[in-house]
C-alpha cells in the first residue's frame, strides 16, 4: 500500500508545484489579484493548474479505489504514467497550449482506467468474496 | 463499503463526463485555450463542470465520513441523491443558467449532510465505542 | 483517528461558508451566471474560495496520509493551524487583496508539511517495520 501513498504525496506536490508557478507569474506579469486573465502566459500556467485540478480530483481517489478494489502495485504504476504524462502536459502548454494533446492523454487517461478499475472491482467485490 | 465505493466511482466518471462536454464546446464553438470565456454556451458547460468540482472535493470525503462514523448503506444513498442532483443541475444549467437551483439543491444538499453527519460521528464515536 | 475525520469535515465546511459568500455575493452585486467577473468584491469572495479549493485538494489527501503514516494526533494540530489560516486567508482577501499572504502562508504551510511528511513516512514505512 506504501506504493500508493508515495504516488499520491508525488501527485500533490507536483500540483503544488504548478501553483508556485502560477503565483510566480502573477508576480512576473503584473497580473494583479483577484484578477486571473490578462496576460497571454500567465494564463497558460494558471490553466495547467486548474486543468491539473480537475485531474487530481479523479486521480485520488481512483488511485485508492483501484488499488483497494484491484491492485496496489499495478495502480501505483498507472500512477507513475500520471505523474509523467501531467510533466509533458504543463511543459507543452506553457510553451504552446495547441501542442498540450499528448500530455493531456498520457495524465488522464491512466486517471480514467483508475476509476474504471476501481467501479469494476468494487462492483465484482461482493461476488468474487 | 462496495457501495459507497461504486457511488464515489460513478460521481467521479460523471464529472469526467461534464469535463468531456467543456472539450467538445470549446471546439463546437471556438474558444481557443487557455482561454475560458467567449461564448456563453462554453461558459455554462464550464461553469457545470466548475461547481461540480467544487462540490465533488466535499462529496468524495464527505461520503468516506458519513460512512465510516455513521452507516454505509445510507452514505451510498445520499450519493445516489447527489448523482441525480447533479444529472438536474447539469441539464438545466445548459438550457437556462437561473433554472439551476433545483438540482444545485438536490446535490448540494445530501452533501453537507454527510460532513455534518460525518461530524457528528467523528465526535460521538469516541464516547459511542 | 477521530481527530482527523473532525478536522477534515471542519475544513469542508469551512469551505462550503466561503461558497455561501461567493453566492450571497453573486446576488448582492448582481453578477450573472455563467459569468464570474464584473465586481471587485464578487470576484475577492470567488477566489477566496478557489484558492481553498486548490489547497483543499492537497489537504485532505495530505492530511490522511500523514497520520496514517507519521502521527494522527500531530497530524490533527497541523490541520487546525490549517484552518486558523484559511480564517485569516478569507477574511484578509476580501478586505485587501494585497493583504492575503499572512492567511495563505499560514495555510499552505502546515499542508505542504502534511503531504512531505506523509511522504517521508510512506517511504521510511517499509523498512520500519
Amino acid at each position: 500500500m506504501a506504493y500508493v501513498d508515495i504516488v499520491t504525496a508525488l501527485a500533490l506536490l507536483q500540483f503544488v508545484v504548478f501553483g508556485i508557478k502560477v503565483a510566480k507569474a502573477r508576480g512576473k506579469y503584473g497580473v494583479k489579484a483577484p484578477a486571473v486573465t490578462g496576460n497571454e502566459v500567465f494564463e497558460r500556467h494558471f490553466r495547467v493548474q486548474q486543468n491539473t485540478l480537475e485531474l487530481l480530483i479523479v486521480f485520488v481517489p481512483g488511485l485508492f479505489l483501484f488499488s483497494r478494489h484491484f491492485n496496489p502495485l499495478w495502480a501505483a504504476v498507472l500512477g507513475v504514467v500520471y505523474l509523467i504524462g501531467r510533466g509533458i502536459y504543463a511543459a507543452s502548454y506553457v510553451k504552446n497550449p495547441a501542442a498540450r494533446g499528448a500530455g493531456y492523454g498520457i495524465s488522464a487517461l491512466p486517471t480514467v482506467v483508475l476509476v474504471i478499475g476501481g467501479l469494476v472491482g468494487a462492483i465484482l467485490l461482493p461476488l468474487g468474496r
